[in-house]
């Protein structure tokens, strides 16, 4: 479906539920919150189906437009949902009846009954903003939430996905009169103290080999509590290490509880991310790869460093 | 002078010197650079005064821009100088001969012969840009510094100062295909290893007061000393505090080598950042003041705390 064709057919149709995707961030929940506004502003009923277990920072743009209990939609919209596997539990009674898929997740699954999918968008909040668009509805209310959908999903502008479009959707949205300043402090300029500690405890412990090109943080569960730190703080971790002048290949090593470790690693200088962590039974892309090692933070990090010398090797 | 008779006038004129301010950062320098090149793609002769002091960071946008030994320009034109103050010493000698100055600085002093100002800016690079837009010259060699001046003012589309406009131009200047992307994460996701160090001894050190509201950094010699950092290192380390979720007033206390230390004030809850500097004989603006004060890290702290309760006494 166009962006024109994808509003026609909101209009025709009424009675919304809106669905985010598990462990819900900035462009799911903006995304929803501007739609589910946007159909109102048009006269219809809509409601984003609750429970999706935002963290506190995403939560007042929720207020007011969860479903109240017993609600029974005519039309399911998934809103930044590229997968079956990623509806949160909330959502899985709609897992084979969602009408419209609004996305831009190449992964797309293609799961409903029709989809909206523009790739080439570095947030679904992109996508979004055309449609309401067409549909007449960008105002405030809605712009809102579609600016922390589309800046969370490229660092403020900051990441490589950040587009002319991105920076134009941008500019139309601010200039509906959103406090853009408030929202990037509260998104992008404010760190917990706990999470200072966690970086405070991660650049001390943090090991460095082949000249400072390879970095390794382990996160063992004593530094979490040291850091008096919940996994809210924990947002984006992997990418810490990564900023370090001369880090080509970050690994950021998570203690589990039962006896296992959780491997990020990110990659900036060529070596494939998804191979080093193939060999040791994980995936992803090539510059953002992760798996799960059973044993010691030191055991998961000698497992490591012997799988990227062994792909270096194989390069 | 507006954006169009900035324009004619640079046509008109021929053999230009670009002066930069005194310890030159992304917005003067590369505004120094587009304009630079845009002249000389309209074929002038034009350089940029050398012995700018910029850091590394900056280096390459000079490259092949420099004036030559012996250089004697006819036409002298200043970007993103405020004031006579800010000349830096190689440009002492164009002090009273500037003939075009262009700046976003309300704080304008009108030193030069013709002013493009504009206020409204976030960075001089949203001027430059429009110039040279008038003169045909938006490609991808001057939308590389030019770029780089907008974003650095803005803190990469994070700060404040950040309006539709400022989107609008890095839109435009992406979609002449720079290399956005690096350019991003070389000057906004990139930390060296001594301000990684600087960073996590202030967390350590660092001394929280009303339940975490204000917050007070003392970076004495001996912790830069130990983190291996130099003045390049520091940059806007004024800021760092006040990403702390709860700080609304920040202090970073810097020792200087005389026994004297060098405090700068930020503030994001209403209090007056002046007017606590005036106290100790300092000044600036009222979210971010500065002063500097005679004794230990200790003695400069209680005083600033003094001033913050005096003033915050008499509101």
């Amino acid at each position: 479906m166009t962006y024109t064709e994808a509003a026609a057919w909101l209009k025709e149709h009424d009675r919304y539920l809106i669905l985010t995707h598990k462990r819900p961030y900035g462009d799911t929940i903006g995304c929803a919150a501007a739609l589910c506004r946007g159909l109102r502003g048009l006269g219809k009923t809509a409601h984003i189906c609750p429970g999706t277990g935002e963290t506190h920072l995403f939560t007042p743009y929720l207020e007011g437009l969860l479903a109240p209990e017993g609600y029974e939609p005519d039309t399911v919209v998934s809103v930044d949902i590229a997968a079956r596997g990623l509806f949160p539990d909330n959502a899985q009674p709609y897992l084979e009846r969602v009408d419209l898929a609004i996305d831009h997740h190449p992964s797309q699954e293609f799961f409903a009954k029709e989809t909206c999918l523009d790739a080439g968008r570095a947030a679904c909040g992109e996508i979004l903003y055309e449609i309401l668009k067409e549909l007449g509805q960008v105002n405030q209310e809605t712009a809102v939430p579609l600016y922390v959908a589309v800046s969370t999903d490229c660092g403020c502008f900051v990441y490589g996905n950040t587009s002319a479009n991105t920076h134009r959707v941008a500019a139309a949205l601010m200039d509906t009169g959103i406090p853009a300043a408030e929202l990037n402090k509260r998104h992008f300029r404010t760190k917990t103290w706990a999470r200072l500690q966690v970086e405070r405890l991660i650049v001390e412990r943090m090991h460095r080999y082949e000249d400072g090109k390879i970095a390794v943080a382990p996160v063992s569960l004593s530094l979490m509590d040291e850091a008096g730190a919940t996994e809210e703080d924990m947002e984006d971790i992997a990418a810490f290490l990564g900023q370090i002048e001369g880090v080509e290949t970050s690994v950021t090593i998570r203690e589990l509880a039962a006896g296992e470790c959780k491997l990020s690693v990110r990659t900036s200088g060529g070596l494939n991310a998804t191979k080093v962590c193939a060999l040791l039974g994980g995936g992803g892309h090539a510059a953002a790869a992760g798996c799960t090692v059973s044993g010691t933070l030191e055991e998961a990090e000698s497992a490591i460093l012997d799988a990227i010398r062994q792909v270096e090797h194989d390069a």
